[in-house]
């Protein structure tokens, strides 16, 4: 598929990998279960424990924990990672197979032929035979498709497998006994996922699967409220800064840590190049917003913008396999001046390019006219539609007006028309809400969305939080994804003030991933708490590695640990630094048990407990006497 | 009042104050507000702002901005700090002129007399002739009991125009009409904060005044589910690791960054003077746990813990001036057993060493037996009672279950018994809680507890973010602080891993000052979104130094900023480095605005507008045709 090319000055010989990260996790493993046939494989991380010592000596095995994993090939030791090659295309006979699309002789899109001839760019190019793929005449080729036909794809049964973290439906059903019941799991929703429960999901456009058959390497998940919370990480360069190696060690960088797909926001240069390494690396949907690209082509200025720009662009990169595009048709003239008045008007960098084009030339957005002709496109390579919140608001004050809502009917009528053309669709969503008001953002949106999955960015829950915005925008995210929100766009602490260095987008998945399993514990997702469970276990017996492996940045727990006490001894103590080793509430509970365990008595129900010491007598006496407070026994 | 020493070891001249951080934060101003006498001198901290350069070149001035600060004399520039002097005694007069307290001749306590003859401690000792203050006998000095008699004390007019924002009532309406209505604030709350309206809630045990007649340097503040959402920072060194010094360098950093109270959780060597230091030089309420100090008092061995010990340790840092007590009187014998099944058993020291003496002994809690004299210790000095919830969950397993809910039914108990004592009180909440369960611990403790406030650590939605569990911990934080929760405990980074130092102890104040304010917001706190629509004015403006400057953390805003755009010139250009110099939303919107300007029909009423251009014919014609998409027009 691709040609190896020592001219290449992307990445030098030595750099190419070392710069990625591709051990995996402490004490991880990857795995692979097999599902009903050899070629579905869903990879997953196992994280084994150390056993707990009892009081009688023996032994007890703790379980090794199965973790949803996003990092693709990269954590597994026994496959060779050469950036210049790209991933093995894992849904290469998946496609074929269904015999529905065909091989182009060449790329489509104007622009992909003129960079490709462009002798200058050769030092930049991802070095590649591949021929695009598109739908036969009159075919359909997206999983919506496929699910309203009744028809189970592999990829759809790799992601029930990979829904139940690859667990068997007797062992999900134990670990929801001892789970607390959620919230916003439907009346409808199984417990143990099964292929046919996501194939219903995604004909009812409740979920989407983003799957370019231009994007084989990716592995196949799912976005949708009956399913766990996923989070987006974006990367890409600026006309200021980066380059596209750092995209790619940012995206390896990003799925290493859990991002469940990237979104490539590149806006400076060799846009198109860029884009090519990073799907062709990339284990996880990429989403890109077209209209970035675009405006580039027209030099930035918003009023040069055509269809016929866009329209090629979308081609560019379709063939090049984006999953999913963000398309800003709700933006419509007549909503433009509900913004003059907010405090910060519109924020929203392909809604502003969209209003400025709408005003200069007193028409209807183009995205909006032309939108069928696009359900067509993304139609031919299963390009997943992410409809944008070109309105959303940017501050506070702006939550829930009337420009935001406004916007939100429209995109409930467009995805019903891209509905009709069988193109999977989720909803963007904001931005700035307080918190009081973000469940109506949820609300609407299910009722005017008809229930297509909402896809947020955060939402901010106050706006003076610079430096801290990931964290803000955290609170709101995980609240709406309680509430029903299918995925959540990740937020660095640069937001607003820079752009995020390497640390900046570890610490905003970390944060999103935090907000997304909290959401997934409210919802009462089956099995989300076998995680929490199994750490908690670990720290109150003072197993330290265990608790550092199942948490979700192992390296900077045991970082933080070390920090006081660095000794390898204080990794077995039984006590921490917080307290030393008299003072610990853990060591004292343990004391507690072994108490109990030497007088039995203690341990019987509290009435009987209560009884048998004669104290029941006492507290009746003491509600009697007015609840005058006991005299020492 | 008190006697530098230059042969005190603790602090070096050299380094007494450069290691306090003095200066004010970056274009902030000390202000004093006068109320209805000369020594009410409300401190609040005032940012200016730069003024708009509007279109017509006009300059439109944009005013400062009123924020509510807790560092006290630190970040006043005319104050000159001597932490070995302490602060002055800002309330001396107010105490003194009621009358109903009188100057001991010594201390009371038994070890604070030990500890002032053992000549081994001379250089770590705070120097004073302060002799303590106690109420005449028969004498109530709570502030409890003033408002229960009707008394509005100047700590309570003081609490009203900081509550206020140093605001009037008129500026208040106006900021409120800008405003989102919030969802917390009862009928019966008025938007403007009134002496008599501080002392009513204080009379009716919904708000606490933490003001021990001991401490007359700390700043009078309000703890309430109807004021301004309260943060605690923890600090205190261990048998680990810190020396006082650090403890001091903490103090002044938790209160410079936001801290409301600073709870002293000392368990090493040199508890009493450590605590002496802090204390006199803290602008803010200090609270601790005086049954640490107990259990080193006995060499940290639970079972010989005795009423004795307790009592005189009470007084002991009564008389120094700890302004609330945390104490674990809830956690009965027959509670106990509860615990013994759960994931991660009992997770709070003090909980742990009261489960331990109660089983050893057992007999019940000598906390619960005594508890009406610890009140007359209390009410004494003025000492508020935190409930210590020492059977709090410590994993989302363990949350909300019958050990926890069981001990918050005896705080309930307890709050009547001391109000009986016009004591004041608040309540402490969890620790580990799933975000769909944590509604039900503020809705059982307002029912159990008769309104008094609710103060919790957190709590945290997940358990699965050790290195980042200040994070999961805000997000429960602010999730129940709009519920009601009226303080909230900081959680640092290195919670459950190790012990905090300087950057982890801001890192965990920030996070909570997002919590607290997100919830002031959601709750409709009146006037708390003039910061929001300030920053979010002077960010579309393009006005960085002023959006840095309303932030919650300056410093890193700017060098976030700094990082991608280091040049002087960008701080006041009209782009940043997220999308460079021609890609930029906010810049496109103010040319969608200059453009709406200069062709004032985009600007008529959507509808009229709508109609002008024709276009709200093709949309009948759009939908009659069953919502075919428009062509380009």
């Amino acid at each position: 598929m691709s040609k190896p090319n020592s001219q290449t000055a992307f990445l030098s010989e030595s750099a190419s990998v070392d710069k990625l990260s591709t051990t995996p996790l402490a004490n991880s493993k990857k795995i692979y279960i097999r599902g009903s046939r050899e070629d579905i494989r869903v990879a997953m991380r196992e994280v084994s424990q150390s056993p707990t010592h009892q009081q009688d000596g023996h032994l007890e095995e703790n379980p090794a924990v199965r973790i949803y994993d996003t990092s693709g090939p990269y954590t597994d030791p026994n496959i060779a990672i050469d950036v210049r090659k790209g991933l093995a295309p894992l849904r290469h006979n998946w496609i074929d197979e269904r015999d529905d699309c065909e091989e182009l002789a060449g790329f489509s899109s104007d622009y992909t032929q003129h960079r490709a001839q462009h002798i200058g760019l050769e030092a930049l190019r991802f070095h590649t035979t591949r021929k695009p793929l598109r739908a036969k005449a009159g075919k359909s080729v997206t999983q919506l498709h496929y699910a309203k036909q009744g028809i189970i794809t592999p990829e759809m049964e790799y992601i029930a497998i990979r829904e139940n973290l690859a667990l068997e439906e007797a062992a999900i059903e134990e670990a929801s006994k001892s789970q607390h019941p959620g919230e916003n799991f439907g009346a409808n929703t199984p417990k143990f996922i099964t292929p046919e429960f996501v194939r219903s999901e995604v004909a009812a456009g409740r979920a989407v699967i983003p799957a370019n058959i231009n994007h084989p390497e990716s592995e196949p998940m799912i976005i949708g409220r009956n399913f766990l919370v996923k989070i987006n990480a974006n990367i890409g360069n600026s006309a200021v800064t980066s380059s596209i190696e750092e995209e790619v060690e940012k995206l390896v960088w990003s799925t290493r840590w859990g991002g469940d797909t990237v979104m490539d926001l590149s806006t400076g240069k060799n846009i198109h190049e860029t884009r090519e390494w990073i799907v062709r690396n990339s284990p996880v949907p990429i989403g890109t917003v077209p209209i970035y690209q675009a405006l580039e082509k027209v030099d930035g200025i918003a009023e040069n913008l055509s269809w016929e720009v866009f329209r090629d662009t979308l081609i560019e990169q379709a063939e090049q396999g984006v999953d999913y595009f963000t398309i800003h048709a709700g933006v419509l003239l007549r909503y433009v001046p509900m913004t003059a008045k907010r405090v910060t008007g519109i924020v929203s960098r392909g809604g502003s390019i969209m209003a400025k084009w709408c005003l200069a030339h007193h028409k209807e957005n183009f995205l909006y006219t032309h939108f069928e002709e696009i359900c067509e496109i993304m139609k031919a390579y299963d390009v997943t539609f992410s409809l944008g919140d070109g309105l959303r608001p940017g501050s506070i004050a702006d939550a829930n007006d009337e420009a935001q809502f406004a916007e939100l009917r429209t995109l409930g009528e467009l995805t019903k028309i891209a509905w009709k053309h069988d193109v999977q669709v989720f909803i963007e969503g904001p931005g700035h809400v307080p918190m009081h008001m973000v469940k109506e953002n949820m609300d609407e949106q299910l009722k005017h969305c008809h229930e297509a999955p909402f896809y947020t960015l955060g939402p901010l829950v106050t706006d003076i939080s610079p430096g801290y915005d990931h964290f803000s925008s955290g609170i709101g995210a995980a609240m709406i994804g309680w509430y029903g929100c299918a995925m959540l766009c990740y937020v660095t602490p640069k937001e607003h003030l820079g752009l995020p260095n390497r640390d900046d987008v570890k610490e905003g998945i970390i944060t999103y991933k935090i907000a997304a399993h909290a959401a997934d514990l409210a919802k009462g997702h089956p099995a989300s708490q076998i995680r929490d469970n199994a750490l908690s276990k670990a720290r109150f017996e003072f197993r330290w590695e265990d608790q550092f492996n199942l948490s979700l940045d192992p390296d900077r727990a045991r970082e933080f640990h070390d920090e006081t006490l660095p000794k390898e001894s204080a990794k077995v103590a039984h006590f921490c630094s917080m307290c030393g080793p008299k003072f610990c509430s853990m060591k004292i509970t343990q004391e507690v048990r072994d108490y109990a365990a030497q007088n039995p008595e203690s341990l019987t129900s509290p009435e009987t407990h209560f009884a048998n010491t004669g104290m029941e007598e006492m507290a009746e006496k003491f509600k009697a006497n007015g609840s005058e407070i006991y005299q020492e026994v």
